[in-house]
Protein backbone atom coordinates (compact mmCIF):
# COMPACT_ATOMS: atom_id res chain seq x y z
CA UNK A 1 0.00 0.00 0.00
CA UNK A 2 1.08 3.61 -0.63
CA UNK A 3 1.52 6.27 2.34
CA UNK A 4 -1.46 7.61 1.30
CA UNK A 5 -3.63 4.39 1.26
CA UNK A 6 -1.96 3.30 4.62
CA UNK A 7 -3.13 6.85 6.78
CA UNK A 8 -6.47 6.74 4.68
CA UNK A 9 -7.36 2.97 6.29
CA UNK A 10 -5.54 4.49 9.72
CA UNK A 11 -7.80 7.63 9.74
CA UNK A 12 -11.13 5.27 8.23
CA UNK A 13 -10.72 3.18 11.33
CA UNK A 14 -10.12 6.14 14.07
CA UNK A 15 -13.23 7.85 12.49
CA UNK A 16 -15.20 4.66 12.95
CA UNK A 17 -13.99 4.45 16.57
CA UNK A 18 -14.76 7.91 17.19
CA UNK A 19 -18.46 7.78 15.05
CA UNK A 20 -19.17 4.74 17.48
CA UNK A 21 -18.71 6.72 20.58
CA UNK A 22 -20.89 10.07 19.14
CA UNK A 23 -23.47 7.93 18.27
CA UNK A 24 -26.25 6.85 21.16
CA UNK A 25 -26.36 3.18 21.69
CA UNK A 26 -29.45 1.20 20.43
CA UNK A 27 -31.83 1.46 23.58
CA UNK A 28 -34.88 2.68 24.99
CA UNK A 29 -38.81 3.61 23.39
CA UNK A 30 -36.51 5.28 19.95
CA UNK A 31 -34.22 2.22 19.59
CA UNK A 32 -34.98 1.87 16.02
CA UNK A 33 -34.20 5.71 15.39
CA UNK A 34 -30.62 4.94 17.06
CA UNK A 35 -30.17 1.74 15.07
CA UNK A 36 -31.28 3.62 11.55
CA UNK A 37 -28.86 6.14 12.44
CA UNK A 38 -25.76 4.01 12.97
CA UNK A 39 -26.21 1.91 10.32
CA UNK A 40 -26.44 4.89 8.40
CA UNK A 41 -22.83 6.02 9.71
CA UNK A 42 -21.10 3.34 10.59
CA UNK A 43 -18.90 0.36 8.62
CA UNK A 44 -18.28 1.89 5.57
CA UNK A 45 -17.53 4.68 3.01
CA UNK A 46 -13.15 5.85 2.35
CA UNK A 47 -14.12 8.68 5.56
CA UNK A 48 -12.05 11.24 2.70
CA UNK A 49 -13.95 14.39 4.39
CA UNK A 50 -12.33 13.52 7.58
CA UNK A 51 -9.25 13.12 6.44
CA UNK A 52 -9.52 16.31 4.38
CA UNK A 53 -9.94 17.82 8.11
CA UNK A 54 -7.08 15.93 9.63
CA UNK A 55 -4.56 16.50 6.47
CA UNK A 56 -5.21 20.20 6.23
CA UNK A 57 -5.08 20.73 10.20
CA UNK A 58 -1.49 19.31 10.09
CA UNK A 59 -0.42 22.22 7.84
CA UNK A 60 -1.09 24.17 11.35
CA UNK A 61 0.02 21.67 13.65
CA UNK A 62 -3.73 20.51 14.65
CA UNK A 63 -3.27 17.60 16.46
CA UNK A 64 -4.69 14.80 14.58
CA UNK A 65 -7.45 13.43 17.34
CA UNK A 66 -8.73 17.04 17.55
CA UNK A 67 -8.74 16.77 13.83
CA UNK A 68 -10.57 13.60 14.08
CA UNK A 69 -13.55 14.80 16.53
CA UNK A 70 -14.28 17.27 13.75
CA UNK A 71 -13.97 15.19 10.64
CA UNK A 72 -16.30 13.14 12.54
CA UNK A 73 -18.94 15.76 12.76
CA UNK A 74 -18.62 16.53 8.78
CA UNK A 75 -19.28 12.91 8.25
CA UNK A 76 -22.32 12.91 10.59
CA UNK A 77 -23.94 15.63 7.70
CA UNK A 78 -22.60 13.62 5.35
CA UNK A 79 -24.14 10.23 6.10
CA UNK A 80 -27.43 12.00 6.47
CA UNK A 81 -26.85 13.86 3.63
CA UNK A 82 -26.85 10.37 1.69
CA UNK A 83 -30.09 8.95 3.62
CA UNK A 84 -31.58 11.84 2.59
CA UNK A 85 -31.03 11.97 -0.86
CA UNK A 86 -31.58 8.10 -0.99
CA UNK A 87 -34.98 8.64 -0.35
CA UNK A 88 -38.19 7.81 -3.14
CA UNK A 89 -38.89 10.99 -2.79
CA UNK A 90 -35.46 12.23 -3.97
CA UNK A 91 -32.86 9.92 -5.68
CA UNK A 92 -34.72 6.50 -5.22
CA UNK A 93 -31.34 4.93 -4.33
CA UNK A 94 -31.72 0.96 -3.22
CA UNK A 95 -28.17 0.44 -2.91
CA UNK A 96 -25.86 2.43 -0.78
CA UNK A 97 -22.27 1.12 0.33
CA UNK A 98 -22.70 -2.38 -0.95
CA UNK A 99 -26.11 -2.48 1.43
CA UNK A 100 -29.32 -1.49 1.42
CA UNK A 101 -30.14 1.83 1.27
CA UNK A 102 -31.15 3.37 4.90
CA UNK A 103 -35.25 3.75 4.09
CA UNK A 104 -35.21 0.06 2.67
CA UNK A 105 -33.58 -1.49 5.55
CA UNK A 106 -35.59 0.65 8.20
CA UNK A 107 -38.50 2.49 6.09
CA UNK A 108 -38.82 6.04 4.82
CA UNK A 109 -40.39 7.79 7.82
CA UNK A 110 -37.39 6.38 10.17
CA UNK A 111 -34.90 7.17 7.42
CA UNK A 112 -35.86 10.81 7.24
CA UNK A 113 -35.64 11.02 11.37
CA UNK A 114 -32.46 9.47 11.39
CA UNK A 115 -30.76 12.45 9.20
CA UNK A 116 -32.61 15.38 11.11
CA UNK A 117 -31.41 13.36 14.12
CA UNK A 118 -28.20 13.02 12.08
CA UNK A 119 -27.77 16.48 10.77
CA UNK A 120 -28.35 17.47 14.83
CA UNK A 121 -25.74 15.56 16.55
CA UNK A 122 -23.28 16.79 14.12
CA UNK A 123 -23.84 20.55 15.86
CA UNK A 124 -24.13 19.06 18.99
CA UNK A 125 -20.53 17.41 18.38
CA UNK A 126 -19.08 20.85 17.13
CA UNK A 127 -20.49 23.12 20.33
CA UNK A 128 -19.05 21.13 22.92
CA UNK A 129 -16.11 21.71 24.76
CA UNK A 130 -14.00 18.77 24.27
CA UNK A 131 -14.15 19.82 20.61
CA UNK A 132 -11.45 22.69 21.28
CA UNK A 133 -10.76 25.04 24.37
CA UNK A 134 -11.50 27.87 22.85
CA UNK A 135 -15.46 28.80 22.27
CA UNK A 136 -14.56 31.33 19.64
CA UNK A 137 -13.17 28.74 17.58
CA UNK A 138 -16.15 26.14 18.48
CA UNK A 139 -18.56 28.71 17.30
CA UNK A 140 -16.99 29.67 13.96
CA UNK A 141 -16.60 25.77 13.41
CA UNK A 142 -20.77 25.11 14.07
CA UNK A 143 -21.34 28.70 11.69
CA UNK A 144 -19.09 27.02 8.54
CA UNK A 145 -20.90 23.62 8.89
CA UNK A 146 -24.22 25.28 8.74
CA UNK A 147 -23.56 27.45 6.02
CA UNK A 148 -21.85 24.85 3.99
CA UNK A 149 -24.48 22.18 4.52
CA UNK A 150 -27.56 24.45 4.19
CA UNK A 151 -29.47 26.85 1.61
CA UNK A 152 -26.06 27.96 0.27
CA UNK A 153 -24.60 24.90 0.15
CA UNK A 154 -24.88 21.30 -0.07
CA UNK A 155 -29.08 21.37 0.37
CA UNK A 156 -29.19 23.97 -2.36
CA UNK A 157 -27.06 22.08 -4.71
CA UNK A 158 -29.64 18.90 -4.11
CA UNK A 159 -32.38 21.67 -4.77
CA UNK A 160 -30.74 22.34 -8.32
CA UNK A 161 -29.91 18.54 -8.88
CA UNK A 162 -33.33 17.76 -8.25
CA UNK A 163 -34.44 20.07 -10.73
CA UNK A 164 -31.99 19.41 -13.54
CA UNK A 165 -33.93 15.88 -14.30
CA UNK A 166 -36.58 18.61 -15.74
CA UNK A 167 -34.65 21.23 -17.46
CA UNK A 168 -30.98 21.10 -19.42
CA UNK A 169 -28.34 23.27 -17.42
CA UNK A 170 -25.42 24.85 -18.82
CA UNK A 171 -22.25 24.41 -18.26
CA UNK A 172 -22.15 27.05 -15.64
CA UNK A 173 -25.12 25.85 -13.84
CA UNK A 174 -24.07 22.42 -13.46
CA UNK A 175 -20.49 23.84 -12.07
CA UNK A 176 -22.78 25.78 -9.48
CA UNK A 177 -24.89 22.84 -8.57
CA UNK A 178 -21.63 20.33 -8.16
CA UNK A 179 -20.09 23.63 -6.14
CA UNK A 180 -22.48 23.26 -3.83
CA UNK A 181 -23.60 19.66 -3.44
CA UNK A 182 -20.78 18.16 -3.31
CA UNK A 183 -18.08 21.46 -2.97
CA UNK A 184 -19.28 23.55 -0.17
CA UNK A 185 -19.23 20.08 2.62
CA UNK A 186 -15.30 19.35 0.89
CA UNK A 187 -14.36 23.18 1.35
CA UNK A 188 -15.83 23.01 4.64
CA UNK A 189 -13.72 20.07 5.73
CA UNK A 190 -10.55 21.73 4.52
CA UNK A 191 -11.28 25.18 6.11
CA UNK A 192 -12.02 23.14 9.63
CA UNK A 193 -8.43 22.46 10.16
CA UNK A 194 -7.80 25.87 9.48
CA UNK A 195 -10.24 27.13 11.59
CA UNK A 196 -8.59 24.71 14.07
CA UNK A 197 -5.18 25.47 13.84
CA UNK A 198 -6.05 29.37 13.37
CA UNK A 199 -4.03 29.60 10.20
CA UNK A 200 -3.43 33.18 8.91
CA UNK A 201 -5.82 34.45 6.13
CA UNK A 202 -3.42 33.85 3.23
CA UNK A 203 -3.54 30.14 4.07
CA UNK A 204 -6.90 29.95 4.10
CA UNK A 205 -7.23 31.80 0.71
CA UNK A 206 -4.83 29.03 -0.84
CA UNK A 207 -6.84 26.53 1.07
CA UNK A 208 -10.22 27.47 -0.10
CA UNK A 209 -8.80 27.33 -4.01
CA UNK A 210 -7.32 23.85 -3.66
CA UNK A 211 -10.71 22.56 -1.92
CA UNK A 212 -12.70 24.46 -4.90
CA UNK A 213 -10.67 22.11 -7.35
CA UNK A 214 -10.70 19.09 -5.06
CA UNK A 215 -14.60 19.33 -4.70
CA UNK A 216 -15.10 19.46 -8.45
CA UNK A 217 -12.56 16.77 -9.41
CA UNK A 218 -14.07 14.51 -7.00
CA UNK A 219 -17.21 15.09 -8.79
CA UNK A 220 -16.32 14.48 -12.01
CA UNK A 221 -14.65 11.02 -10.93
CA UNK A 222 -18.13 10.15 -9.25
CA UNK A 223 -19.82 11.30 -12.84
CA UNK A 224 -17.35 9.01 -14.82
CA UNK A 225 -17.62 6.40 -12.21
CA UNK A 226 -21.26 6.54 -12.71
CA UNK A 227 -21.07 6.09 -16.55
CA UNK A 228 -17.88 3.61 -16.82
CA UNK A 229 -17.37 2.42 -13.50
CA UNK A 230 -17.86 -0.86 -11.59
CA UNK A 231 -20.94 -1.84 -9.63
CA UNK A 232 -19.50 -4.05 -7.17
CA UNK A 233 -16.58 -1.74 -6.74
CA UNK A 234 -18.95 1.34 -5.83
CA UNK A 235 -21.47 -0.19 -3.66
CA UNK A 236 -24.23 1.76 -5.10
CA UNK A 237 -26.48 2.14 -8.47
CA UNK A 238 -24.65 3.50 -11.32
CA UNK A 239 -26.01 4.65 -14.89
CA UNK A 240 -28.71 6.81 -12.86
CA UNK A 241 -27.47 10.08 -13.56
CA UNK A 242 -27.75 9.23 -17.65
CA UNK A 243 -30.94 7.74 -17.17
CA UNK A 244 -32.48 10.70 -15.56
CA UNK A 245 -31.14 12.85 -17.78
CA UNK A 246 -29.04 14.53 -15.78
CA UNK A 247 -26.54 17.20 -16.39
CA UNK A 248 -23.29 16.67 -15.45
CA UNK A 249 -19.90 17.62 -16.57
CA UNK A 250 -19.10 14.45 -17.95
CA UNK A 251 -22.05 14.70 -19.57
CA UNK A 252 -21.82 18.06 -21.22
CA UNK A 253 -17.83 17.08 -22.26
CA UNK A 254 -17.55 13.85 -22.35
CA UNK A 255 -15.66 11.52 -20.63
CA UNK A 256 -12.65 12.33 -22.68
CA UNK A 257 -13.27 15.48 -22.17
CA UNK A 258 -14.00 15.61 -18.61
CA UNK A 259 -10.73 13.45 -17.90
CA UNK A 260 -8.80 16.71 -19.85
CA UNK A 261 -10.43 18.94 -16.72
CA UNK A 262 -9.10 16.27 -14.39
CA UNK A 263 -5.76 17.30 -15.60
CA UNK A 264 -6.44 20.66 -15.39
CA UNK A 265 -7.81 20.85 -11.98
CA UNK A 266 -4.71 18.90 -10.70
CA UNK A 267 -2.59 22.18 -11.90
CA UNK A 268 -4.60 24.32 -10.71
CA UNK A 269 -5.22 22.76 -7.14
CA UNK A 270 -1.18 22.00 -7.12
CA UNK A 271 -0.48 25.66 -7.72
CA UNK A 272 -2.54 27.05 -4.90
CA UNK A 273 -1.16 24.53 -2.54
CA UNK A 274 2.58 25.65 -3.43
CA UNK A 275 2.08 28.94 -0.78
CA UNK A 276 1.66 26.53 1.78
CA UNK A 277 4.23 24.90 3.19
CA UNK A 278 4.71 21.78 5.64
CA UNK A 279 2.47 18.58 4.64
CA UNK A 280 0.86 19.94 1.99
CA UNK A 281 2.59 16.57 -0.02
CA UNK A 282 -0.98 15.04 1.77
CA UNK A 283 -3.59 17.43 0.55
CA UNK A 284 -1.53 16.62 -3.32
CA UNK A 285 -1.78 13.01 -2.59
CA UNK A 286 -5.45 13.29 -1.88
CA UNK A 287 -6.01 15.05 -4.93
CA UNK A 288 -4.72 11.98 -6.86
CA UNK A 289 -6.55 9.62 -4.95
CA UNK A 290 -10.05 11.53 -5.69
CA UNK A 291 -9.14 11.75 -9.73
CA UNK A 292 -7.96 7.70 -9.89
CA UNK A 293 -10.06 5.83 -7.34
CA UNK A 294 -12.36 3.13 -8.69
CA UNK A 295 -15.22 3.65 -5.97
CA UNK B 1 -57.61 41.69 24.41
CA UNK B 2 -55.72 41.15 27.57
CA UNK B 3 -52.18 41.94 28.19
CA UNK B 4 -51.02 38.61 27.56
CA UNK B 5 -52.88 38.53 23.87
CA UNK B 6 -51.39 41.67 23.28
CA UNK B 7 -47.61 41.06 24.40
CA UNK B 8 -48.01 37.63 22.22
CA UNK B 9 -49.40 39.66 19.23
CA UNK B 10 -46.60 42.13 19.55
CA UNK B 11 -44.02 39.23 19.95
CA UNK B 12 -45.71 37.14 16.85
CA UNK B 13 -44.99 40.15 14.68
CA UNK B 14 -41.36 41.12 15.58
CA UNK B 15 -40.54 37.49 15.03
CA UNK B 16 -42.28 37.23 11.73
CA UNK B 17 -39.49 40.20 10.54
CA UNK B 18 -36.86 38.54 12.07
CA UNK B 19 -37.36 35.32 10.71
CA UNK B 20 -37.92 37.14 7.37
CA UNK B 21 -34.47 38.69 7.70
CA UNK B 22 -32.97 35.42 8.57
CA UNK B 23 -34.75 33.73 5.58
CA UNK B 24 -33.10 33.53 2.01
CA UNK B 25 -34.85 35.36 -0.76
CA UNK B 26 -35.98 33.20 -3.15
CA UNK B 27 -33.53 34.37 -5.95
CA UNK B 28 -30.93 31.76 -8.14
CA UNK B 29 -30.42 28.20 -9.33
CA UNK B 30 -32.16 27.46 -5.87
CA UNK B 31 -35.03 29.76 -5.89
CA UNK B 32 -37.81 26.56 -5.54
CA UNK B 33 -35.85 25.79 -2.04
CA UNK B 34 -35.67 29.55 -0.57
CA UNK B 35 -39.65 29.90 -1.37
CA UNK B 36 -40.77 26.62 0.44
CA UNK B 37 -38.48 27.57 3.52
CA UNK B 38 -40.34 30.67 3.65
CA UNK B 39 -43.83 29.12 2.57
CA UNK B 40 -42.85 27.00 5.81
CA UNK B 41 -42.09 29.34 8.13
CA UNK B 42 -43.59 32.48 7.45
CA UNK B 43 -47.19 34.00 8.00
CA UNK B 44 -48.49 32.15 10.71
CA UNK B 45 -47.98 30.04 14.35
CA UNK B 46 -48.57 31.74 17.66
CA UNK B 47 -44.44 31.59 17.33
CA UNK B 48 -45.38 30.36 21.97
CA UNK B 49 -41.49 29.22 21.63
CA UNK B 50 -40.06 32.30 20.58
CA UNK B 51 -42.39 34.11 22.85
CA UNK B 52 -41.54 31.84 25.73
CA UNK B 53 -37.77 32.43 25.51
CA UNK B 54 -38.56 36.46 25.73
CA UNK B 55 -40.60 35.86 28.68
CA UNK B 56 -38.23 33.71 30.57
CA UNK B 57 -35.40 35.86 29.87
CA UNK B 58 -37.34 39.00 30.93
CA UNK B 59 -36.80 37.27 34.40
CA UNK B 60 -33.00 37.94 33.86
CA UNK B 61 -33.08 41.08 32.04
CA UNK B 62 -32.23 40.06 28.83
CA UNK B 63 -32.86 42.58 26.38
CA UNK B 64 -36.27 41.26 24.00
CA UNK B 65 -34.17 41.85 20.76
CA UNK B 66 -31.94 39.47 21.76
CA UNK B 67 -34.05 36.91 23.24
CA UNK B 68 -36.27 37.18 19.85
CA UNK B 69 -33.29 36.54 17.19
CA UNK B 70 -32.93 33.24 19.71
CA UNK B 71 -36.86 32.62 19.39
CA UNK B 72 -36.86 32.66 15.68
CA UNK B 73 -33.73 29.89 15.45
CA UNK B 74 -35.80 28.01 17.74
CA UNK B 75 -38.89 28.49 15.34
CA UNK B 76 -36.98 27.46 12.20
CA UNK B 77 -36.43 24.16 14.38
CA UNK B 78 -39.75 23.80 15.27
CA UNK B 79 -41.23 24.59 11.37
CA UNK B 80 -38.76 22.48 10.17
CA UNK B 81 -40.09 19.12 12.18
CA UNK B 82 -43.82 20.66 11.27
CA UNK B 83 -42.65 20.55 7.53
CA UNK B 84 -40.90 16.67 8.05
CA UNK B 85 -43.68 15.53 10.43
CA UNK B 86 -46.11 16.27 7.63
CA UNK B 87 -44.68 14.10 4.79
CA UNK B 88 -46.67 11.26 3.54
CA UNK B 89 -44.34 9.23 5.08
CA UNK B 90 -44.88 10.22 8.27
CA UNK B 91 -47.98 11.90 9.24
CA UNK B 92 -49.77 12.51 5.86
CA UNK B 93 -51.22 15.57 6.75
CA UNK B 94 -52.80 17.79 3.80
CA UNK B 95 -52.79 21.34 5.66
CA UNK B 96 -51.72 23.20 8.26
CA UNK B 97 -51.86 26.52 9.32
CA UNK B 98 -54.75 26.39 7.50
CA UNK B 99 -53.05 25.84 3.97
CA UNK B 100 -51.70 23.06 2.31
CA UNK B 101 -48.84 21.32 4.02
CA UNK B 102 -45.34 22.08 2.45
CA UNK B 103 -45.00 19.22 0.43
CA UNK B 104 -48.65 19.63 -1.12
CA UNK B 105 -47.61 23.28 -2.05
CA UNK B 106 -43.87 22.21 -3.72
CA UNK B 107 -43.31 18.47 -3.52
CA UNK B 108 -41.98 15.95 -1.14
CA UNK B 109 -38.65 16.39 -2.26
CA UNK B 110 -37.96 19.91 -1.84
CA UNK B 111 -40.13 19.53 1.24
CA UNK B 112 -37.33 17.43 3.05
CA UNK B 113 -34.55 19.73 1.97
CA UNK B 114 -36.28 22.84 2.44
CA UNK B 115 -36.76 21.43 5.99
CA UNK B 116 -33.28 20.28 6.47
CA UNK B 117 -31.77 23.57 5.61
CA UNK B 118 -34.10 25.10 8.23
CA UNK B 119 -32.54 23.11 10.57
CA UNK B 120 -28.97 24.13 9.33
CA UNK B 121 -30.33 27.66 9.51
CA UNK B 122 -30.89 27.70 13.18
CA UNK B 123 -27.56 26.73 13.88
CA UNK B 124 -25.98 29.48 11.89
CA UNK B 125 -27.92 31.74 13.66
CA UNK B 126 -27.21 30.92 17.32
CA UNK B 127 -23.34 30.55 16.38
CA UNK B 128 -23.21 34.12 15.11
CA UNK B 129 -21.58 36.88 17.41
CA UNK B 130 -24.79 38.75 16.32
CA UNK B 131 -26.41 36.28 18.81
CA UNK B 132 -24.63 37.02 22.14
CA UNK B 133 -21.15 38.63 22.45
CA UNK B 134 -19.81 35.99 24.60
CA UNK B 135 -18.73 32.66 22.42
CA UNK B 136 -19.17 30.70 25.60
CA UNK B 137 -23.10 31.49 25.39
CA UNK B 138 -23.80 30.90 21.68
CA UNK B 139 -21.78 27.55 22.13
CA UNK B 140 -24.43 26.94 25.11
CA UNK B 141 -26.91 27.62 23.24
CA UNK B 142 -25.91 25.48 19.98
CA UNK B 143 -25.45 22.73 22.25
CA UNK B 144 -29.10 23.26 24.20
CA UNK B 145 -30.58 23.31 20.38
CA UNK B 146 -28.92 20.44 19.13
CA UNK B 147 -29.75 18.04 22.18
CA UNK B 148 -33.28 19.29 22.29
CA UNK B 149 -33.97 18.89 18.69
CA UNK B 150 -32.16 15.12 18.30
CA UNK B 151 -32.60 11.59 19.05
CA UNK B 152 -32.33 12.58 22.79
CA UNK B 153 -34.95 14.91 21.80
CA UNK B 154 -37.97 16.03 19.04
CA UNK B 155 -36.45 13.36 16.57
CA UNK B 156 -36.40 10.72 19.54
CA UNK B 157 -40.27 11.35 20.52
CA UNK B 158 -41.15 11.49 17.00
CA UNK B 159 -39.88 8.05 16.38
CA UNK B 160 -42.06 6.69 19.09
CA UNK B 161 -45.22 8.47 18.23
CA UNK B 162 -44.56 6.58 14.74
CA UNK B 163 -44.23 3.24 16.12
CA UNK B 164 -47.38 3.77 18.94
CA UNK B 165 -49.56 3.47 15.63
CA UNK B 166 -48.34 -0.02 15.55
CA UNK B 167 -48.33 -0.81 19.67
CA UNK B 168 -50.08 -0.04 22.46
CA UNK B 169 -48.30 2.39 24.77
CA UNK B 170 -48.53 2.52 28.47
CA UNK B 171 -49.07 5.77 30.49
CA UNK B 172 -45.65 6.27 31.07
CA UNK B 173 -44.67 5.59 27.38
CA UNK B 174 -47.31 7.94 26.73
CA UNK B 175 -45.58 10.60 29.36
CA UNK B 176 -42.03 9.71 27.58
CA UNK B 177 -43.10 10.34 24.22
CA UNK B 178 -44.45 13.61 24.43
CA UNK B 179 -41.94 15.23 26.83
CA UNK B 180 -39.49 14.09 24.17
CA UNK B 181 -41.53 15.40 20.75
CA UNK B 182 -42.57 18.66 22.54
CA UNK B 183 -41.62 18.75 26.08
CA UNK B 184 -37.59 18.98 24.72
CA UNK B 185 -37.76 22.13 22.21
CA UNK B 186 -40.25 23.80 24.86
CA UNK B 187 -38.34 22.87 27.78
CA UNK B 188 -34.93 24.90 25.16
CA UNK B 189 -37.04 27.71 24.72
CA UNK B 190 -37.50 28.81 28.68
CA UNK B 191 -34.15 27.51 28.86
CA UNK B 192 -32.63 29.89 26.56
CA UNK B 193 -33.97 32.68 28.30
CA UNK B 194 -31.80 31.63 31.39
CA UNK B 195 -28.32 30.71 29.61
CA UNK B 196 -28.83 34.51 27.74
CA UNK B 197 -29.40 36.09 31.05
CA UNK B 198 -26.49 33.44 32.88
CA UNK B 199 -29.06 32.83 35.24
CA UNK B 200 -28.29 31.11 38.73
CA UNK B 201 -28.51 27.27 39.01
CA UNK B 202 -31.50 27.22 41.05
CA UNK B 203 -33.60 29.33 39.15
CA UNK B 204 -32.47 27.35 35.79
CA UNK B 205 -33.80 24.01 37.51
CA UNK B 206 -37.21 25.58 38.54
CA UNK B 207 -37.72 26.75 35.22
CA UNK B 208 -37.13 23.39 33.81
CA UNK B 209 -39.52 22.31 35.94
CA UNK B 210 -41.87 24.91 34.65
CA UNK B 211 -41.26 24.10 31.25
CA UNK B 212 -42.19 20.26 31.66
CA UNK B 213 -45.05 20.83 32.93
CA UNK B 214 -45.97 23.63 30.33
CA UNK B 215 -44.21 21.14 27.83
CA UNK B 216 -46.87 18.10 28.76
CA UNK B 217 -50.09 20.43 28.93
CA UNK B 218 -49.81 22.04 25.95
CA UNK B 219 -49.59 18.04 24.50
CA UNK B 220 -52.59 17.21 26.33
CA UNK B 221 -54.47 20.72 24.82
CA UNK B 222 -53.53 19.91 21.43
CA UNK B 223 -54.45 16.51 21.97
CA UNK B 224 -58.05 17.75 23.74
CA UNK B 225 -58.02 20.08 20.39
CA UNK B 226 -58.19 17.36 17.77
CA UNK B 227 -60.62 15.75 19.52
CA UNK B 228 -62.79 18.10 20.07
CA UNK B 229 -61.66 20.81 18.51
CA UNK B 230 -62.68 22.94 15.81
CA UNK B 231 -60.99 22.36 12.27
CA UNK B 232 -61.44 26.38 11.21
CA UNK B 233 -59.70 27.43 14.17
CA UNK B 234 -56.51 25.30 14.07
CA UNK B 235 -56.25 25.20 10.58
CA UNK B 236 -54.77 21.72 10.41
CA UNK B 237 -56.66 17.99 10.15
CA UNK B 238 -58.12 16.47 13.23
CA UNK B 239 -59.56 13.77 14.43
CA UNK B 240 -56.05 12.12 13.40
CA UNK B 241 -54.74 10.55 16.61
CA UNK B 242 -57.96 8.91 16.97
CA UNK B 243 -58.29 7.20 13.88
CA UNK B 244 -54.53 6.25 13.91
CA UNK B 245 -54.93 4.37 16.79
CA UNK B 246 -52.34 6.79 18.53
CA UNK B 247 -52.32 6.51 22.54
CA UNK B 248 -52.46 9.86 24.00
CA UNK B 249 -52.89 11.49 27.24
CA UNK B 250 -56.20 12.17 25.93
CA UNK B 251 -57.03 8.56 24.50
CA UNK B 252 -55.76 6.86 28.07
CA UNK B 253 -57.86 9.38 30.56
CA UNK B 254 -60.61 10.67 28.53
CA UNK B 255 -61.26 13.86 28.00
CA UNK B 256 -62.56 14.85 31.43
CA UNK B 257 -59.24 12.84 33.22
CA UNK B 258 -56.79 15.03 30.75
CA UNK B 259 -59.04 18.35 31.67
CA UNK B 260 -57.97 17.31 35.85
CA UNK B 261 -54.81 16.50 34.41
CA UNK B 262 -54.25 20.07 33.37
CA UNK B 263 -55.03 21.55 36.58
CA UNK B 264 -53.25 19.35 38.31
CA UNK B 265 -50.35 19.91 36.03
CA UNK B 266 -50.89 23.94 36.11
CA UNK B 267 -50.55 23.44 40.54
CA UNK B 268 -47.23 22.21 40.20
CA UNK B 269 -46.39 25.03 37.29
CA UNK B 270 -47.42 27.74 39.19
CA UNK B 271 -45.20 26.37 42.87
CA UNK B 272 -42.22 25.73 40.64
CA UNK B 273 -42.41 29.79 39.62
CA UNK B 274 -43.03 30.82 43.12
CA UNK B 275 -39.20 30.82 43.94
CA UNK B 276 -38.78 33.14 40.68
CA UNK B 277 -39.07 36.60 41.45
CA UNK B 278 -39.02 39.59 38.36
CA UNK B 279 -41.61 38.79 35.49
CA UNK B 280 -42.87 35.57 36.53
CA UNK B 281 -46.62 36.45 35.89
CA UNK B 282 -45.95 36.49 32.51
CA UNK B 283 -45.28 32.62 32.44
CA UNK B 284 -48.23 32.20 34.29
CA UNK B 285 -50.14 33.64 32.06
CA UNK B 286 -48.54 31.73 29.20
CA UNK B 287 -49.08 28.53 30.78
CA UNK B 288 -52.85 29.16 31.22
CA UNK B 289 -52.85 30.24 27.78
CA UNK B 290 -51.19 27.06 26.69
CA UNK B 291 -53.96 24.86 28.17
CA UNK B 292 -57.41 27.10 27.22
CA UNK B 293 -55.99 27.82 23.50
CA UNK B 294 -58.99 27.05 20.91
CA UNK B 295 -56.46 26.44 18.40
Amino acid sequence: MTTLAVALATNAEAIELELDRMLPVADGSQARLHAAMRYATLGGGKRLRPFLVVASGALFDVPAAQARRVGAAVELVHSYSLVHDDLPAMDDALTRRGRPSCHRRFDDATAILAGDALQALAFEVLAEPATHPDPAIRCELVQGLAVAAGAAGMCGGQMIDLEAEQRRLTMEQVLELQRLKTGALIGYACEAGAILGAAPPDARKALRGYAADLGLAFQIQDDLLDVTGDAALTGKDLGRDEAAGKATVVALLGPEGARARLAELRASAYGHLRGIGGEAHLLREVFDFAISRLN
